[in-house]
């Protein structure tokens, strides 16, 4: 491991783990512990969680003295990783008043400056650096999850609370979709074993056939899903699928997660508190019923995760700059290729394992794969993943009814 | 209404006021939001609501110029009264990080400064005062729950934390019972119309007749209930009542709620922290469930809620002194009898109205007589009980699989 | 035991048996094995577990060389007598095609002719005579049962089959209530040990204090609880239990169970099949919750099981006459006192023991003593109660929201 | 249309509609009621949906003085098209002892009739033929249903009666695996739209890349599984998806659904009754949790369904002869291919549209395409699919926790 691959991990380490005090610097002491759904950790869980994964993986195997930092943390802030033990159920984290806010950060302080140790020590096992590289890119996973869940929490308070007190940009006209063509051909997909940063599921490399489609060059906007609800979308069965359509019998859904009805005018509760609905913005967190009800309505389909790919592969598209001052999707006004950072795109295609993937052994086996099963590949991250986490590889994936996270729609036609 | 009486509430509203304070003084920032069980309110929504009452059933029928504190709180803070308006998912108050806690204290001394006002302007309508008192009744009620609920929360943090650092007395050695026998005839129980404070529920004052029984002298031990664990108590169906024994199919029961079993020994968990069990303390938070069985296993049985009144009218019992500072019964070393004040005693008989009563009109009739419906009085008091607030006649329910409140267990039998 | 005792036990047992049968006799072999909800059993499951009751409780006792007719039947047809042993979950009776119906019948025969050889044989245990009682007394309930579960099932086919193929009587115009006082006193209830027949739960004979009160004549008929309904009683919160309420809002409940509106008509699911709604016939199939509504609202109150006893005792009423072709209450057009056999009329007394109330040892203690907890006693027997099946010291006793039975509303007011 | 396919569809209906009522002939009249689980139909219910399916979908539209048989069958007998009408839930088609069963049998005679009339009268509409053609394939489908739904009936039965009295052959000893390989390259897959009968979800035709891997020529035995119990398959959290293993903490699992312990021995409940563990006979009744899990143990993988069918069409299988007599899968104890007709393959391969797919406008829309959410493909057809019911482009379905299909365990393997 060279000197300058060193440095530059330790300096993301840093900035990493500032970030995540960072997010959480807007949100009050008792915002830190709420879990309004069992989806949702409390942040000052994800606070500790970060910090634990470190501990566990990293300083536990290579600090010669290892002592945890207390006894029953590794109860408490272990996730789902049945390998390493017994873990607190995760229904329950909005118990925990305790450890304080303080003790979280202390714990964070303390995790760090043994890390940094390590770093200093010029520890170059080649494993350190592999597991501290998981671990950044593990919090930055989290990162994105904080503002998932504390705007979900911030949303289940009538008081309708704002992460941000300043309004979100003002969106400009949207254009008609300009459609991608993708030729029939083999292509390759997935993430190359070029040493750069990705998780076991993103590979191994491979090749896949694609028919020739075209997919859209732009999300679906908040105006066009509403043209959708006004045309009866939720109340006509041949448009959804049938689980779909099932869950509605106990619990009737009608506009995506945080469309809030007043007075006879549509609102969305954003990380800027609650707005009038933007309908040039790309609609947001939608599930994958919804997504795919949009586009079977629309008379086309979701593109499937290899002809996403592929698309990314074949067309330019713009960076995306990270923001924190600004947490809410801009509407396109030219005919560029949004594809990446706006928002999480459902795909159609369930989240299986490449051909040739193989979980790791051992503990961090559990990362990914045991979650493949029954959850839908969503692609390009969105306005909320922090620097440096997004990539054309990338697979996320969720049940397909979940809503809260910065999901969108991408449409797909054949042709 | 005499000045004496009017100084006599006008102190008690204050102090009472204050006790819930003090009560959340020893807490933290974060464990005023936990809700860590449905039954379960957050320490800070006790000391909103309690204010909510006040501004709602006073403020706003004697303040000409009312305007309510903030316009939501009415919906966040209504527990129940459903002639009031819409309410706050009660299963929710976990998710409310706002209003913070310094805004509830502002509102608490806001209240109070209105309330002093009124007060101090010589109101005098035959009403306020009454409103007063119910409110200052309704306060103390939820003091008992807020010791219940903070006790709870505390307990479903794996860390265990203690309410207070300093351990409980030593509890000296119990004595066998002593059997007060009651003879046949006509008794009187319920509250007499004397003006002196009671709920709706406890009257109106009646005859009942009374088979000749005796009651014991002191509560079931800790270690008389072990006896019973240790017999084989919770798998023997014969002693169970029926709907106690389904539920186990679903949630094995084998202690009462803050036992805790470690390396084959037996903890309780306190407000003074985990404690290993004090066999001569009575046994508490049990359900109506384990005080029934645990009768049948000794065979004897529960007294009816009249035997428990009438026995109170007819022997001595002391007098019991609140103490802040020491929330765990006492063991009894004597033959005294501990009616009042140390647990709620489960009687035998399911929560129905009294001849004659009638619940009030509005919104504060719904206080008591809508709840007459599959659970069961408990009587006495106890150790978390506030001052002035445990009285023979008072009526507390709860149903019949609960064990979070302060409960024990009081025998009976027939002569 | 005398021979008149001794026939008469044994013409009974044999009358009662075949009754079972004539009621079955009017279904299809296919009705017999439908379990519409998990409260219902399938009349085969009936048919067969009282003849179960007869073999474990008597046969196996009595019979030297006693054989079980199949080995398997005591897993399946005990009904729940944990301390005979395991059985076959409730909510699956409706799983069992086989014992075909034939078989089940031939099961019957067999006890039977064994139960008649043991009279036969001149069997003079005293115990022997009581068990056979109890076991006529238990196959009279499940006589009641039977056409409960039957309506049941019938009306969970949308085709709404009736089991008479006849129309019920017209019912003639009723008159205004009477209102029958109870003077303030000393009253004696219960079961007097006089050697006839009773369970357990009736007993023992004791004194109750009962205030001055009023009890009406009749019942509430489905006229005057339609007014009810439109008067908006579904829909006001100050008239329902909290419980009740709460259980509203996942499952609506607008009318007595087996009311049908179609077209803008209300209609009644009877044993006769879907008929016109009587509006003078009294109103049945209420639940605990209707019935206290109903009450709240007609501005008086459910009497307790110790008024309805008295007034039993207090008041002339005519014996009811069981009419299998007839299985509709019947409109009063005169001021008599129909207190029994048309309609169990639900009290507001808790299903609790009396005063020195003791369950037997052994699997019997378990009829009626385990399964006092959150049910409510009702009073009177019904239309559907077979023959020698009422007195006035009966308690029956179901869960608050259970309608299936054929139940009533009786009033009472304080004076 | 020719007269040599007219003739063929009247045979083929024919003799479609006979086999059913054979395989009910097995059954007691009461045995066509039972409806043991939600998954699972009532036979009898089978039998007058497929005979709805012809009425609503032939005869409504082709018969011009059409009159349903029975106004409300629409309502019983309709599954689940919503765009057809309301329809009987699900759940609660056990309660239906009416119509009786000659009643539906008279039904099927009717509307046999009916469409024979049609056949005679040289209807000649192309969508005649075609919807007929659906018809008699949706019978087939329902006909395995039958089968899987009687065993399930009967195995809830604790007397475990059989459908076959007679035992089923003895399998010969099995031997190792063969791995077929499959080269890299572009295959087609999916149903050519060369005339033959194929559901929508089966094209259109395309083309896939498939990796480098191999297949084995047998299916996984109970032995093997039984060795993957005995090595602690079920209680290793490594092994088992995410979502299998929280489903076990509800309700532990440790068998495929009808092994069967008794006194420390297995035994398997088959369609021939309750039978020893054939440890050579292929592993049946799994879910895709199980097959996952036990592929992951055994080091390999499940086939995608695009690799299995690949596989089928290069290599040579024999043809398998439906024999209603013997309902039990046979051991292999050659090198040969048993890749169809044995038992149902789970694949890796959610169940999702092929490019292209688009399903049919109206009712017919809803046979597949709404189901392609959360389910797993499986392949090859079972011992229970009736005659000409099996292709290798066929596309079956379920849940990955469902077990009561005849689903067996084919491994694939990286090379």
């Amino acid at each position: 491991m060279n000197i300058d691959h060193r440095r530059g991990i330790t300096d993301l380490y840093a900035s990493t783990r500032n970030l995540s005090l960072n997010i959480c610097a807007k949100i009050s002491n008792e915002d830190h512990i709420v879990q309004s759904m069992p989806d949702v950790s409390p942040p000052k869980w994800h606070l500790a969680h970060t910090t634990w994964f470190f501990e566990t993986f990293v300083l536990k195997n290579f600090l010669t003295d290892f002592k945890p930092f207390h006894e029953q943390f590794e109860y408490i802030f272990n996730s789902y990783y049945e390998t390493v033990g017994d873990f607190h159920p995760r229904a329950h984290r909005g118990d925990l008043s305790r450890p304080a806010l303080d003790e979280v950060r202390e714990y964070r302080s303390h995790v760090d400056q043994q890390i940094h140790g390590l770093f200093d020590s010029g520890q170059d096992d080649e494993n350190f650096l592999k597991l501290i590289e998981i671990g950044i890119h593990h919090e930055k996973q989290h990162q994105e999850l904080l503002f998932m869940d504390i705007k979900h929490n911030l949303f289940k308070n009538p008081l309708y609370p704002a992460y941000h007190q300043h309004a979100p940009h003002t969106s400009p006209e949207t254009k008609p979709y300009q459609w991608l063509p993708i030729a029939a051909g083999i292509y390759e997909i997935g993430a190359s074993a070029d040493g750069s940063f990705c998780y076991d599921n993103e590979g191994k490399r491979h090749r896949v056939f694609i028919e020739p489609m075209e997919i859209a060059n732009r999300l679906v906007t908040n105006g066009e899903y509403l043209n959708f609800i006004e045309a009866g979308g939720y109340v006509r069965p041949e448009l959804w699928l049938s689980e779909a359509w099932n869950s509605f019998k106990d619990q009737p859904e009608s506009s995506p997660l945080y469309w809030v009805r007043q007075d006879d005018k549509w609102y969305e509760f954003t990380l800027h508190g609650l707005q009038p609905l933007d309908l040039n913005a790309p609609v947001s967190h939608v599930s994958y019923y919804e997504a795919d009800a949009y586009a079977r309505w629309a008379n086309v389909r979701l593109p499937t995760e290899q002809e996403w790919e592929v698309a990314a592969q074949l067309y330019d598209h713009r960076d995306r700059i990270f923001d924190i001052d600004h947490l809410y999707p801009s509407a396109q006004s030219d005919d560029s290729f949004d594809i990446m950072g706006q928002l999480w795109q459902w795909t159609a295609s369930a989240y299986s394992p490449y051909p040739g993937f193989k979980a790791e052994a051992g503990a961090l086996g559990e990362y990914n794969g045991k979650f493949m099963c029954n959850q839908y590949v969503l692609r390009g991250g969105s306005i909320a993943s922090p620097p440096n986490h997004i990539r054309s590889t990338y697979r996320n994936f969720f049940p397909s009814h979940s809503q809260w996270m910065f999901s969108g729609i991408r449409l797909a036609r054949e042709v």
